[in-house]
């Protein structure tokens, strides 16, 4: 399984088909394709980048315009180096790595010896499993490298290029990536590319508070990339070396932090599925074992083509972050509660309840839902199959295609004033090439939810044929009605709606 | 000037009042500013995360959305490394610096050398001004690194710090960020950080053209952050060393290329100002030298506080970035024109328009331009001044801000329910503590084009005030029209009219 997917590739993998969809049809290419690619990095087409651009735009204004009591932030990628000490990741960031001397090749020994756990498991021994994968948990808590090693050789594991078992050291590897900045020719000035988007909330915490006078409890939201230079990168989009967050913390009263954790727990789960993830593919998984900033963790799964994984994280962080920055920057970050009646207790570091979410996984999580096969009737009423893309009308790449039935009798000018209209409102398809049928087809391989035909009797009524996605019903509405007919499916009220 | 600028603060810095607006209303923070900033990075706050959306979205469906032959893309900051080869960047995107040995400072010799010219402009030698301004043109055309240190030394310029004029040779300094990708213990993976977003266009060409089915003439658009290692960055967001672009490559026959670059100038021309950007502002600079792989471009300059600068180029790159990519990579990249009759002369590589827009200059300019100062009169009918963020209503960070007159009588509930309505399509805001006066000072600061105000009138006739931002005009509307009369004022139709 894990060999199978580090290839992104084969007809076993369960991602094959989305990974093929999405490059014929515009979502998703390999980065740089044409020098040869660069792993676990990816592109987004015409079609990627529009649903990519939606799925931000429901998020934003499901937080931010929402949600009274939550501002958004753009903070930098580039941010000063002793943020990342404050935030520990300089510190322990990291994965344990080992090199192959006769390959040169190297690999995350703690994968490694899960491969080799799902080995057994796979040949029925879970005995055998279970007591490797306890092993490795107790090795890793402790970080005991070199009792990682004496496990990866007393397993009997080799490197799968050179055959041999002649490890290096096993060592931590930081997983973010540097760079140089600056002008002082003497000294290097080393910054890192952020790993993730939530100190650029932490460090902004009084600016925000001050000047959006917002009063606990309130929020703050960002989306943008993060980077992490993952030596087994794989499975697709799901986990990439440059990737992009959207995160919200939210900042209570030290004691109520619980209540809000549950909120938002109950909130981002609401959320999912007002954007059409179904809820039997939907299911919390709480963590027993908690990071050591955290005093409660939940992840809600989804469950992708490769089975029920991580989408999105709903932390409780206590006031560990904000505390560090407050340490390492010498400043005073705190807030004054004026809703409390005793005044010694007002001044108080705010705790903080997270949710992260990666787009990237959410974009994967819509489009491997969308996929749809079912059983239709071609024009001549023989059976056939069908494929489209059953995606949310709000968050469709395009809303809508407007084709002339024929490229003559004054019908593409009537088609092309429907579009000139339709595109101040709506992301809208002109075509005039090609047999309706094939248009519809590929319309709906990229989930347009409603194509609009003119035809000869458009000239005598002003009606056009609407032709629905997921049904392929088709009906007569006048044109002046088009305008209306639309926004109430694509709107995102209907989202919002299922919010409250 | 230059020297006064270098620093982005004092009092006769003409950028001042608009970085203190910034700062003040949560528009712009310096980075990482609670660790003492990171130099020329800066994060957007509440107010400013949502104008610089707004512009991108604006700048987007414009280019997407309203053209039916312009699709987007959203390529990765991580590209393979020849990419970089390929466009010329490693070998010759660099500036000449010197460091002086005393004090270890680095410099831009070519900055070092226009601040001394400017220096003669101001005490009234033109002439040497003009004399010194071009030799070092001619010295930086043929890179001549001794020339320009020999001329450093005879105009007498020393080190600010150290006053001495004890300098090392003069080197060209690449601007690319680097760092370090992959899994391969012996071989380090050099990767940059892109520094102009148009070749993830370029790389793409093939795969976009083919999966969005568009025919020649079309447009590839794109948003996205920028990296480049500014030894001299200062002016605040008008060069930084992250930044983001907005740029779209428009690919045509060879030899008509001309007529879409005036297209292209002009169309240009007509979205800046329909955002809202003054004509008399906004002048064309046509450059008379032209970049190696361009037959003709052009500024769009704006009237900064800081004097007319470049907001946005248009350039005729011709087939140099397909060409150079095609033979870089060596494949074959071309377009089939099948409404070419002539069979041969088919295939063709493309020739190339490209408009490129800073978001964060355009932000700057909306800004600066947006901040107005007009005589008024205050509550006791006393003249006083008014100050104001004239922003495009489609612009503004918010659209609506509802308050109760008073915290009781049943106001705040009904103020509350106005919200929960206009959410769902509007940002809004609500508040309920501070005198109204104030409040829309506040809402006046931030550009908010509509206050509404619930006062015990409502309670009787469900009507409510609503004031307006430019002219502070106040108004009695019926709650349920208000949906409608936000929506006429703040919607893109109101800029794509002007673009038609």
């Amino acid at each position: 399984m894990a060999q199978k997917n580090k290839k992104n590739k084969g007809l076993d993998n369960p991602l094959q088909p989305i990974i093929s969809h999405a490059k014929e049809y515009g979502f998703i290419f390999p980065s740089s394709e044409i020098y040869g690619g660069l792993q676990a990095v990816y592109d987004y087409g015409s079609n990627g980048a529009e649903l990519k651009k939606n799925l931000k735009e429901v998020w934003w204004k499901a937080m931010t315009q929402f949600n009274q009591n939550v501002v958004g932030i753009d903070a930098a990628i580039f941010m000063h180096p002793t943020t990342w000490k404050a935030s520990g990741h300089v510190d322990s960031f990291s994965d344990p790595m080992v090199d192959n001397k006769d390959s040169n090749k190297r690999y995350r020994v703690d994968v490694l010896l899960e491969d080799k756990a799902n080995e057994y498991r796979k040949a029925g021994d879970t005995a055998k499993a279970g007591a490797l994968e306890q092993e490795l948990g107790r090795l890793m808590d402790v970080e005991d490298m070199d009792g990682l090693r004496e496990l990866l050789i007393s397993e009997g594991i080799k490197c799968a290029i050179s055959g041999t078992d002649n490890w290096t050291e096993v060592r931590q590897f930081n997983l973010m990536f540097s760079t140089e900045i600056g002008s002082v020719a003497d000294e290097s000035n080393k910054i890192y590319l952020r790993p993730e988007t939530a100190q650029g909330i932490f460090v902004n915490f009084m600016n925000v508070q001050k000047t959006s006078r917002q009063q606990i409890p309130f929020g703050i939201a960002q989306i943008g990339k993060a980077f992490r230079n993952e030596i087994v990168a794989r499975q697709f989009v799901f986990r990439m070396r440059e990737f992009e967050q959207m995160e919200m913390q939210y900042f209570v009263r030290p004691g109520e932090e619980m209540q809000w954790y549950d909120h938002w727990k109950e909130t981002r789960m609401k959320f999912l599925q007002a954007i059409g993830l179904p809820a039997e593919k939907l299911r919390y998984h709480d963590h027993i074992k908690l990071a050591h900033y955290a005093n409660a963790a939940a992840d809600i799964e989804f469950e992708f083509p490769i089975g029920f994984k991580e989408l999105e994280g709903i932390h409780s962080r206590t006031d560990f972050d904000l505390s560090k920055h407050a340490e390492f920057s010498k400043t005073k970050i705190q807030y004054v509660d004026d809703t409390i009646e005793d005044k010694d207790k007002r001044k108080y570091i705010p705790y903080v309840v997270e949710t992260s979410i990666g787009l990237d996984r959410l974009f994967l999580a819509v489009l491997s839902n969308s996929l749809t096969t079912a059983e239709g009737i071609d024009a001549k009423g023989n059976a056939k199959t069908r494929t489209f893309l059953k995606i949310h009308p709000a968050l469709a790449p395009n809303k809508v295609a407007v084709f002339p039935l024929l490229r003559k009798d004054g019908l593409p000018e009537i088609a092309k004033g429907i579009f000139n209209d339709l595109r101040h409102d709506f992301k809208t398809i002109y075509e005039e090439r090609g047999a309706i049928g094939k248009l519809y087809t590929r319309q709906d391989m990229i989930g347009t939810p409603f194509c609009i035909t003119v035809d000869h009797q458009t000239k005598e009524d002003n009606t056009v044929t609407v032709r629905e996605r997921d049904t392929t019903e088709q009906k007569r509405v006048k044109i002046e009605d088009l305008h209306a007919m639309i926004n109430k499916e694509v709107s995102l009220r209907n989202i919002f709606d299922k919010l409250i």
